[in-house]
Order: structure tokens, then sequence, then C-alpha cells
């Protein structure tokens, strides 16, 4: 991921905030309740009568939600704007219904560092997280690493290990850190640890300094 | 992943299907209402004033799909029953609002292949796919591709190397096909092109043959 200028400066009581944390808005409320309708609806008797019922009134709120969009080319515009992506990005979001979403601390030894509980959504092997999910938690981390860091660039290499299940249902602990910048080249590591402090995957990353255009 | 004995017997013009396509189910239809209102959400008018009323409207149709869910150690044992993971799993579950979905196919030459467009949930840089989430599909697909190809394992490793940004809106080719097996060592490796055949991101992955016991 590219992250521009990403850190936004909030101090907070374990270091300053790096993503866009939920806000009293209409958006955000709404986003934080479609949320609960992708879980609940993984978690609901398949025998529940009202299912077709649900389907009709969550069409009705697309229709109207689709009735008030503007082009897609001009969304991207106003979405790259301001806080850019890290209001709509799929893991720290708040806009963005299939975020968790995670909200990440830089510290001052130059990691950044947030918690996240995951449910049924994200779920991999019998109640543990996607190793799917736990690679695009970890390449986002990287690349808010390296904002805090100062250099941020793409992804041009991940390389995920997994040493031991991720489980659902519990506070998991996600670092990032960047290590060094040679040249073009920067190299970041990160992890998932469980509340034990058992390291679940790791990860080491190399981003390429490269600039990406924002649409306008 | 752990895809268990996860390929289902369906005929398809191009292949044998090994993912749970839609049916013609309330779950199916309610979940696939679900993720027109992520998408829609994203794209909406910010100053769109009924966002507060979706937000009731959404928060009303969670609470009674939580009020009709059974307990989630219950709901595990349902869910891993039958087609297991294939329904619920956030890549291609028909039953998962936050899966696009994918759509897999095992072909004779022992490879696994789907096509997908990505739409603004999934974005990382501006109108491209998040790295994260190229990651997530290609370490699903290898998981079905192991399964396809007679040996299933849990990842221990995995490779992605980013060529080029992934672009949303058009369809993207998922490839994947298990390479060799030494002992328990499963090589499996995985791509996502454009439609004009460009390699976007490729995945290099080692699983270990283990197999995970399903909740009952």
């Amino acid at each position: 991921m590219n992250v521009g200028d990403h850190p936004t400066a909030q101090t907070h009581a374990h270091g300053t905030v790096l993503t866009s944390a939920p806000q009293d808005a209409p958006v955000d409320r709404a986003t934080a309740a479609a949320r609960r309708v992708i879980d609940a609806m993984l978690r609901t008797d398949r025998g529940n009568a009202n299912l077709d019922r649900v389907a009709e009134e969550l069409n009705s709120i697309a229709d109207h939600l689709e009735e008030h969009a503007p082009e897609v080319a001009e969304r991207l515009i106003d979405m790259w704007g301001g806080e850019g992506v890290t209001r709509h990005d799929p893991v720290t979001g708040p806009e963005n219904a299939i975020a968790p979403p995670l909200v990440l601390a830089g510290l001052e030894d130059g990691s950044v560092q947030g918690v996240v509980t995951l449910t049924l959504p994200y779920q991999g092997p019998p109640g543990c997280v996607h190793g799917g999910v736990s690679a695009l938690i970890l390449d986002h981390v990287l690349g808010v690493a390296n904002a805090w860091g100062g250099r941020a660039g793409m992804t041009a290499q991940l390389n995920v290990r997994y040493h031991r299940p991720t489980p659902l249902f519990e506070p998991l602990t996600i670092t990032g850190k960047q290590m060094s910048v040679e040249g073009r080249k920067i190299n970041t590591v990160g992890d998932i640890k469980t509340a034990a402090g058992d390291v679940c995957v790791s990860v080491e990353g190399l981003f390429i300094d490269a600039a990406v255009p924002r649409p306008r």
C-alpha cells in the first residue's frame, strides 16, 4: 500500500493515533451498523424465516445509498482528499464495513501497534483467523509503520510465516516496525501475537519508495 | 487455510466448480444484499441526510439476526458440517458478505482458476486493489489448489511478489496450482492477472499436511 502523508497527529494515551478513529458522524454510525449486519448474518439461524424480508430491506437500503452516490471517478477524488485512504481502507477504515476496524498508534520506539479481536467473517480454520486475513492486516500495518518511520512506499514483496493458529474471539496485538532504508528499498517487519504474547504470524516486507498520484 | 474435504463435485463448462456457488436460498440473497450495502456505503454522498436513518435500520436488522442466532459454539458445529468453510470463508463464501465472492473451478491440468472484479471495499492505492487483499485471495486460492491437487494443509509460509498495481473495476483472473509434495511439505504457486494477461501479483506457498479437527 501507499499511504502518502498518512500519519495524522492525534495524541493517545499509548502513543500517536495513526489511523482514523471512528467519529461521531452519520457515515461512521451507518458503517458500524453494516459491520454488525455482516457478523450477525454469519451467526443467525439458517432457518430464520425472515431472511427474505432482511434481503428486501438491505436491497432497499443499497438502492437508496446508490441513488445518492456520485460517479465513481468523482467519489475517488473526494475519498483521497483529506485523510485519504485512512477512512476507507479494508483494515483500519471506519467508513469501510469490511475493516474490523483496526486502530493503530505510533510508539516512541518507532513501531506501530494496535489491538483487535476478530470474529466469524474473518474465519479460516475452525475458530481461527484465516491465514490470508492475517496477511491482509500485516501488509497494511507494515505500510503504516513505514509512514510512521518517515519513508512510505509500495509493497514489492511480502514474506509471511505462520507459527501457530491465530484465534478468533481473543484480543490480538498487531505490531509493525520499519527496520532499514537502503536507497529506495525499505525493509519492514511485523507480527500478530496472542494476549499471552505468543507469535502466531510474522512478516517481513520489502517496499519500494514510490509516490502514487492521488485522483483529482 | 485447511480445506479438509473441500472440493465439491459440480460440473461447469470450464472445469469442476470447487467453491460453493451462490444458491437460490434466503441466506444467500440476504448476504448478497449486505454486500451491496457495503459497496454502496463507500460510494454514497457523505452529505446524504438519511445516513442516520440507514444506521437505525441496519442496527434493527442486526438486532433481529442476533436475536435468532444460536450460541457461537453451536453455530460453529453447524458451519463446519456439510460444505464446511466453503460457504462462509472471506474469499469464496456466498454466506460471507466480506467475500467478493470468488468462484473457483478445478481444471484438468491440475490448476484452479476463477475470475473476479473487485470494487471500492477492496481498495489500497487509488483505484487499485489493496496489496493485502491480493495476499488474502491468493492464500485462499492456494489452499483450494491443494485440495484439488489431492493433498491439503495449513499455510506455513507465503511469499507474495507485487509486479504492478492490480486494477479495481476490471476482471482479474486468479490461478493456483500445486507444484510438488515432499513428505508433509506441499509447494503451491498462484497469481493474479489482468484481462490482458499481465501478472500483477504472484505467490509461492509452503503448506504442511496437517488435519484440523472440525467442531462437533
